[in-house]
């Protein structure tokens, strides 16, 4: 045994592919709110399909890395150009992520209901996000360099068995999920989730949100199952993330983005206050499981904003 | 030296991570007409950056080996449910793709005026697309199982090095690119590329489409650049597609979207004709540069089609 704070994290699995999915509702209609306004929060096919996007696997790091912030084109309103320059909407979102074992074939699907059997366990994720550099380059093909610069886990893997009892029943999905979605049993996680933010210069960190992995639309077997639907193949070590996991109340949105209402008010930090991340900021994810007389910890998922290079 | 045909080919490189690209001005352009009809073909931020997204490396297979039609969900029309089954619209996409060598620390950009340095050569790549699959899942986060079923790359390298006597001068971009992507001196090559069908049970293939490298109007040297200006760390055996390589003339496009025009036109093979591809359908890629008196080829890329899983 050794003392955790005197041994060096490094990242617990070789991951070969990083898939990014959407699967919180309430983080998938806020963004629908404030970007497509209330009548058409979230497109018609977020409800039929987990949508997801493929990640960048070189870029995911160990928590306590220390990001850089990116560099990038942004497009500030109307028919002007385009700047280059620092991201100047830099963003954490709360996510966690299943880590696949054993995968499967090229060719050949996982049934939905043998999908449990093909998720090691789970982490924290910090899917770190230059929001500016995102929105102007992700139509039509999605999000790339606003997300590319880095994504932050946590160092241990919670395997699934030491999950089952803190199982849940998952949301209710209306319309029902097409036959190759549909569980015999669709479980949730109670996993309290929480994330701080310690400001520049400051030692005190202040809680911004928290949030429960349970608040989840699509679950991860479904997610998992729908990945291969196509045949595609996963191998031991690919990453799946759920997504940022914002729940339903003001205090449970799990990125700036909602918090701050893309830029329109403050969130508040001790005596200071935050829009986005500025240099300096240290922002930490924590995650827990609280059984009967124990408690099933994730340990911690935290990184530090350095400045920009000139 | 062995004999070509009596060697079993195997990918050339291991693949870390896999991007494609969206470079052709003609190919952007059709698919802008055909689903936003043709005031706003191109999207204002195509002008401006190399548009691109992660793709699926675990798939990525080897010239020769067979694709399984992939299943998944499409959306007919209107507010019809989607449907579930075998893709309706199997494609094949004419790309390049370079391969990553040294690469760059994760912070640290690669000038695009050094970009040449860090790419070891290029193949021939078969990025397979399910459109129907595409068309329901890819707002707003991109292609995902559209794609990640299969991606096919010739079996051998061909260096920057060797490609040199048939580099030519790239397309003048208008507006002028930022200046991180502003290069000395803007090359494309002069590699012929065609594509030929063999229909299911026929001996014969027929050539749908002749096009060139020269066609792009973002450099490779220009993707690589952008690709690392947010501190995206590539690595060696990374592999970055060009995306589509569509001509100006109705026989240089690129893939079957283009050639049938959505499947509202038939494609002639002999004596038969296609839209999208059918089961045992096989398509071979090559391509090549004339040099005086001598040939730099790059073998064949070609896999055949499958019928789905029941």
């Amino acid at each position: 045994m050794l003392v955790q704070d005197k041994v060096q994290m490094l990242l617990p699995i070789a991951i070969g592919d990083y898939t990014d999915f959407f699967s919180s509702m309430y983080h998938a209609r806020n963004c629908g709110i404030m970007f497509r306004g209330p009548e058409n929060a979230i497109n018609p096919n977020w409800f039929h399909l987990p949508i997801a996007y493929h990640g960048r696997a070189s870029s995911i790091v160990i928590s306590g890395t220390d990001i850089i912030r990116p560099r990038g084109q942004g497009h500030p309103s109307g028919n002007s150009p385009p700047y280059f320059g620092p991201s100047r909407k830099l963003d954490f979102e709360l996510e966690m992520a299943a880590v696949v074992g054993p995968g499967n074939e090229l060719g050949k699907p996982i049934d939905v209901n043998e999908a449990a059997d093909h998720i090691f366990g789970v982490v924290l994720m910090n899917d770190w996000s230059a929001r500016d550099i995102q929105a102007w380059e992700y139509v039509p093909l999605g999000p790339f360099l606003g997300k590319s610069f880095g994504t932050t886990i946590s160092p241990w893997i919670v395997t699934l068995d030491a999950l089952e009892p803190f199982s849940c029943e998952a949301p209710k999905q209306e319309p029902p999920s097409l036959p190759y979605l549909a569980e015999k049993t669709s479980r949730n996680y109670d996993i309290n989730l929480e994330v701080s933010i310690r400001p520049a210069g400051q030692g005190d960190s202040h809680v911004v949100t928290k949030s429960n992995f349970k608040h989840l639309y699509w679950t991860i077997t479904q997610q998992l199952a729908h990945h291969t639907i196509n045949g595609c193949n996963l191998r031991p070590g690919d990453l799946l993330g759920t997504g940022t996991i914002s729940g339903p109340e003001p205090d449970s949105l799990g990125c700036l983005l909602e918090l701050s209402w893309n830029g329109t008010k403050s969130v508040t930090l001790g005596g200071t206050s935050r829009k986005f991340l500025e240099d300096g900021d240290e922002v930490i994810f924590s995650g827990f499981c609280k059984g009967n007389g124990y408690i099933v910890g994730f340990g911690s998922c935290s990184g530090k904003i350095l400045p920009s290079l000139p």
